[in-house]
């Protein structure tokens, strides 16, 4: 299987693919943040520009419109990942929007006692959260094994699921190994005990079609930048039942009914959590992220980066001293290692080439200290990447093991 | 006194001061989001495209350039304000900057009974995050009442302040009146009883030069998007020893030292308070927003728009059945309403007149409850701002008047 976008024609719609001076950039660090099309840049100089108004204030034509835009933003993200209007909360990104669950809905429903159920392979955004939540309520964390191939072990998550547990937090891709989640097996899971599920889908959402309502999880949480959009902007989705019952969190404008010194009442979901000004030029951007990836189509980039990560994982297998993490299937992603070479190394020596990889522990350093490794070398995929990358990326190992050997 | 600013070419670096068919527009709503200049458009996309790149974790070129600019944003922001690099915690906006110190000093430094003092005037986003405090931690607040003309009568917080009150939080400009708070004055209030002294810089940092170590206050919130910057970012400042010693809020990735399941210690400050994936694009463009306002001045700036504010207030005041609010000296901004005529009428019929101002509570309820009145209509000035937008509104405020009449 080869991949299958025509990636010649779609790396013209990316400026910043462009090195300056005009040789090819192979940018093999997607799982960080994505590259923005020109169609996102271009949205993004209208709000700033032309169109640009505060939203759900002004008396006058432009304020509304830009409320319309705004709101249109909102139901497009909905669609995107198959939830209500009314059940997307804008937040900066994921990490606010796990802190978010964590605060609003972790401090009124958990107590001392209860249980929550992350896995080993958790960035620190689903991780840090629930420690802090600890600390304030007294909750217990526990820690779903992975599988030898890097899975999360759902096998061993049934076992160690109980009714203590209220909430289940887990990656639905991993952001250093690529192992997708088996989503509606965690959800079943989750549910037989009486727990929520909460879904990082910060890696899934740029690389695999996602339908909160068919999944049936609780709680969805993704970033812009990582989905070609603008920094600065994320979503929360979370059942419009459970976000009902969710306390507010920051104060400020927007999020209000009524103020008294005495007394304040909030506003209905989703504005009870959008305290402030919103990103109104980054939710435009992030509407237009949404239409460039839907024009293209999850299931072919789904299809081309899966084409991409056999591709690399042969090559790579095929070369001497390189070892390799996570599952055969994983989604757009590649961990490896070289033996005596560190990856901070290799990662300065591939860019000498215009190779751009990640080096280091991947904000996961407790699935760093699982693998035995201080860090991994990381390439990671995007709708833009081909072929060449991958060549690229492994005349570069070759270089850096002749350098070092 | 007349304007003194060379609108003509200013407004000229505005694209979001045209209208689609070549009339001029009567922006007179900056007080709640700034127009951005072209300087400003152009940064950010340049940042969102052959700049881009994730920031402090790369180990190519871009990414390491891209951190450079990003950290030099921090600086600008931090010179701008007269504070230190590291005092600096890029939050979304202000409302999020006063709820990081409702949290993460509220949470730890107050206890039950500890007093807190705001006023009268205050937005909500200089209320509601003290009330949520409150409900956590049991704080009591107080609130300062205001002088006839409508400033924050620091007489009576000379009176009121005790050595249980541990936090002073005032706007240091109104977002409804204009008033400038006597800040020096309400710093050594605050600090004569051993208080901390939170200032709401929003409308103070487009209008007055601002310097933290001068006024010698603790906090200092602002937004960029009113400082002619992108949405989606602002920063809190806070004296280093402050900041030091602040528990953490937000947990996610970058804000960590190291991360094990059983214990997590974390970054210094800043970073401590800047989980997650930061708001590149928007830093690079709150920089450009900065060389924009001070390649201008705000020393003439604020002479610019305190003429157009005496301007104002005197065709108000030689009009009949017009209320005028807040003081006379009031930096940019001027309320007030038509006898029998709801502002939001009066807001519409200015539009049609291409005369945008805001008609409404201004996020600030309380202080509508003060005045007597459900809403108020404002105009707000930016250096953009001239006497064509006064003849306009007055123009419009006439019409309305025979329409009403």
């Amino acid at each position: 299987m080869t991949a299958t976008l025509d990636t010649a024609a779609i790396r013209a719609d990316f400026p910043g693919l462009q090195t300056g001076d005009g040789a090819p950039w192979h940018y093999l660090d997607s799982g960080a943040t994505a590259q923005k099309p020109q169609s996102v840049i271009d949205a993004t100089v209208r709000a700033m520009g032309a169109d640009y108004a505060t939203v759900h204030r002004g008396v006058y034509a432009r304020s509304a419109d830009m409320t319309t835009a705004f709101e249109a933003a909102r139901r497009r993200v909905a669609s995107f990942i198959g939830g209500a209007e009314a059940e997307i909360v804008f937040t900066r990104g994921a990490t606010e929007a796990i802190n978010l669950v964590a605060h609003s809905w972790g401090n009124t429903h958990l107590r001392a006692g209860d249980r929550i159920l992350i896995s080993t392979l958790e960035h620190h955004s689903n991780i840090v959260p629930w420690q802090l939540l600890r600390d304030r309520v007294g909750v217990e964390i526990d820690v779903c094994p992975l599988t030898a191939d890097g899975q999360i072990d759902l096998d061993a998550a049934e076992r160690m699921l109980t009714p203590a547990h209220k909430l289940v937090a887990l990656a639905h891709v991993s952001n250093v190994l690529g192992s997708v989640l088996d989503a509606p097996r965690a959800v079943a899971l989750a549910h037989g005990v009486g727990a929520k599920i909460l879904l990082d889908g910060c890696q899934a959402v740029p690389r695999l079609a996602v339908d909160v309502a068919a999944l049936g999880c609780d709680f969805y949480a993704f970033s812009a930048h990582k989905l070609y959009g603008p920094t600065g902007i994320g979503a929360l989705w979370a059942r419009a039942d459970i976000l009902d019952g969710m306390a507010p969190w920051m104060g400020g404008g927007a999020m209000i009914d009524r103020v008294t010194f005495d007394r304040t009442t909030y506003a209905p979901a989703p504005q009870r959590f959008e305290a402030g000004t919103p990103q109104i030029i980054e939710a435009i951007g992030l509407a237009a992220a949404i239409d460039y990836v839907e024009a293209i189509g999850l299931p072919a980039i789904h299809a081309h980066e899966a084409a991409l990560v056999r591709q690399l994982r042969d090559a790579l297998r095929g070369m001497n001293d390189v070892r390799l993490f996570g599952p055969e299937d994983s989604a757009g992603i590649v961990s490896f290692a070289l033996e005596g070479i560190h990856p901070h190394d290799l990662g300065t020596i591939l860019d000498e080439a215009n190779v751009a990889i990640r080096a280091g522990h991947h904000c996961a350093q407790p699935l760093m200290d699982h693998l035995g490794v201080p860090a991994t070398a990381r390439a990671s995929f995007g709708l833009y990447s081909d072929d060449t990358d991958i060549a690229a990326l492994i005349a570069g190992i070759e270089r850096t093991k002749r350098i070092f050997g």
